[in-house]
């Protein structure tokens, strides 16, 4: 039973050692970004309304809604809206500021998203989003660069064992014009092969044709053509029947090319089968599949004129979404204990020796190092001892009337539990160098 | 006149170089308090709507109310706020978790809180706050560290005219009762005396008379020493007359002297006309401001039973709340032009060269430098060497069919236009050896 003071359902409180997970991973992706010359942008929490209506289709009841404030809120109306991705800002960011914005516009979001889902394992109502786009190019080098980034942000993270799938929305117009499929048939079809890996060949099979409404002969021949091991070969051959299929063929080709020595060649591989529910592709499209890990560590791909749906100008784009609260459960440490609070603890015995033991941490402190006084009541050296080991500490600073006579401190090495005794005023350069020495 | 473009009213969307300046600034206050042995905390964006009610007094119309979601929309009930503060979230954590937390519990929080005010100059529904808190320390020292804290804070960014007023609300409530002002009118009074800088003498004392009922003698002299150029040696000789006050004079003191050589002598003064509007204060209070700068730069104090009135276990608790919107607007490069972001910028002359100029790309990134290939239709060097001087490029990397044909790049100073011609493979350790010659 979740208690009051439980954070509200589907949301999660980040204690110290989380945070400091989560800001680590952050910071690894945000710099893997940045050496491919992607820049920040954030975004307001909530957006306008009426700005996120329309967007989403059925999943418009998953928006966070905003009722209007004071009197207004009587009505029940709403106002605005908690963002539900990041792609829908970065359309109006580029209608209100695209003169503004560099050309290409490459650019990076990381942040919150909030979605009414029913909370669940791994699914959250808030959670990261952490997106790479570049608006304004029509090249596959755009495709091939936002791919590859994402690939280093995963090895930068420690991540090396898993896969990209790489396909592309034309080829899988070409493969469906090859099997006679009728166009306006396409979209639901390309839901149903999308299930492949999670549902099997006989699952899909079926769909197809009760669902479909295609042929028990053709969707028995498109997933044999799928699931064969030698797929990629055989669907080579069926896309060269059509010039949407060669076009979507070209498109994988240069992106393989474009990566070779980028990408080790057993981590990517074209994958017809991958298809991606979203109907916003327009060309190459990719996923990042771990072994053993249901659900994806993200994808992305080419959506042309999905800035324009959305409401902004009508610029190519392409880009990818890297997942990162399914990455960060993968990640060593991922329930270590949390790491020290302190480097050095400084104790405070006796009530006329407090400026002075407040003096001994910024000490500390001027050397670089975690440093604070004990700030409970025990008056105990054996009590502030225990505090000092439970922050963490490497070091203990101990000065009570003996040490006050003698201007020293003891400084007690709490791994060895070794003391020294150090001339008050060399504090800051002691344990500096006791610092260095470990490294 | 607003755009539909433009973020939501009170919001703010922030482009590259406002992020890295936020950013910069928001880790360099971080790594202050890390050095302070305080941790991290972060709590949702929301939270249960009754969690907020009945906390902020007739600002409650402030708060943001979340409907539910689904069906229960309709009936335009709200059962989630977002947080307004992060307080409030901190009695709630210290509730749930409190024996998993270190005792005494040094955390800080940093993020957005929202509130519906009337946007204006430097007013934003959406803004950023800094708090530092201890929880579970009585001492002084703990006043003293997180007072401390705030102003290293200050330091680290650069900041270093301002003054830090300190006081105390039992030196207030010592000088209400010398002056024979009946306690149940204090609260009003203090609320009239906290405007003494803004306001001025004379309209405060006619405030006090008209408005919080004391006598027209009792605000006349109340006024005049606090205004009086020697105000902390009146109001100490007053404070001897009733033990309240000696008390609040003794913990003024004992700040004062932990902070001896901590905050120069000069940057931190007793100033009993600052009364802080706030009534949860139970103990010294302080504020941060700066000559010439509306507002102040954060404040804070200590407030013993604050948590638990929030719901929290009755702990005592002192904080301080840095002003980082209104800091951020101080600090140096506030409207300078974005940062670079590339230092090397390699060129795409002729579509076969496509995957080589990638990899060379790829080659300035192992160098630890931010790279990336054109991504435009431009064939033409002339303008791709508008973009490479556009994107801030230290570098540009060009290469074309002689540079193909003689197995070099030509790597051209963006600064001084010399170019250098540089074996293919040599050229991660050319660009490594030039950015360390950069310094």
């Amino acid at each position: 039973m979740p208690s009051q003071f439980d954070p509200p359902s589907g949301t999660r409180d980040f204690l110290a050692a989380d945070v400091e997970r989560r800001e680590h991973a952050f910071a690894v992706i945000k710099s893997v970004f940045a050496r491919y010359g992607f820049e920040p942008l954030q975004t307001p929490a909530f957006e306008r309304l009426d700005l996120l209506l329309g967007k989403y289709g059925e999943d418009e009841k998953l928006i966070f809604k905003i009722l209007r404030r004071g009197e207004h809120g009587a009505s029940g109306d709403a106002d605005l809206a908690l963002r539900y991705d990041m792609t829908v800002p970065l359309a109006r960011v580029m209608a209100a500021y695209g003169s503004q914005l560099p050309t290409p516009y490459k650019r990076y979001a990381m942040g919150p998203v909030w979605r009414g889902e029913r909370p669940g394992r791994d699914r959250y109502r808030e959670f990261y989003q952490c997106d790479l786009d570049t608006l304004g190019s029509a090249s596959p080098l755009a495709d091939a660069e936002v791919l590859a980034a994402h690939h280093d942000a995963l090895v930068g993270l420690g991540l090396t064992d898993f896969t990209v799938q790489l396909n592309s929305r034309r080829v899988l117009a070409g493969l469906l014009a090859a099997f006679s499929i009728p166009p306006e048939l396409g979209p639901g079809v390309l839901i149903s092969v999308d299930k492949l890996d999670k549902d099997g060949p006989g699952e899909v099979a079926a769909e197809l044709t009760q669902r479909r409404g295609i042929t028990a002969e053709q969707a028995a021949d498109l997933v044999a053509t799928l699931t064969a091991p030698d797929a990629a070969e055989h669907v080579r051959v069926a896309l060269t029947k059509t010039d949407e299929g060669i076009a979507g063929l070209d498109e994988v080709d240069a992106v393989l090319a474009l990566l070779t020595g980028q990408i080790p060649a057993d981590r990517i591989a074209f994958t017809p089968r991958m298809a991606r529910g979203l109907s916003y592709y327009t060309g190459p499209i990719w996923e990042f599949v771990a072994a053993g890990v249901a659900g994806s560590l993200g994808a992305g791909g080419r959506y042309d004129h999905l800035i324009a749906q959305l409401g902004g100008p009508d610029v190519p784009g392409t880009g990818t979404s890297i997942g990162v609260e399914r990455i960060l459960t993968l990640l060593p440490g991922a329930d270590t204990a949390p790491s020290a609070r302190l480097d050095v603890a400084v104790t405070m015995l006796g009530q006329d020796l407090a400026g002075r033991s407040f003096a001994l941490a910024a000490a500390g402190r001027a050397a670089g190092l975690r440093a604070s006084v004990y700030l409970g009541s025990s008056g105990k050296l054996r009590t502030q001892l225990k505090w000092a080991n439970d922050s963490g500490a490497r070091w203990c600073v101990i000065y009570g009337e003996q040490e006050q006579q003698a201007d020293v401190v003891t400084v007690r090495d709490m791994r060895s539990g070794e003391q020294a005794r150090v001339p008050t005023g060399d504090l800051a350069g002691y344990l500096g160098a006791a610092a260095r020495a470990d490294g």
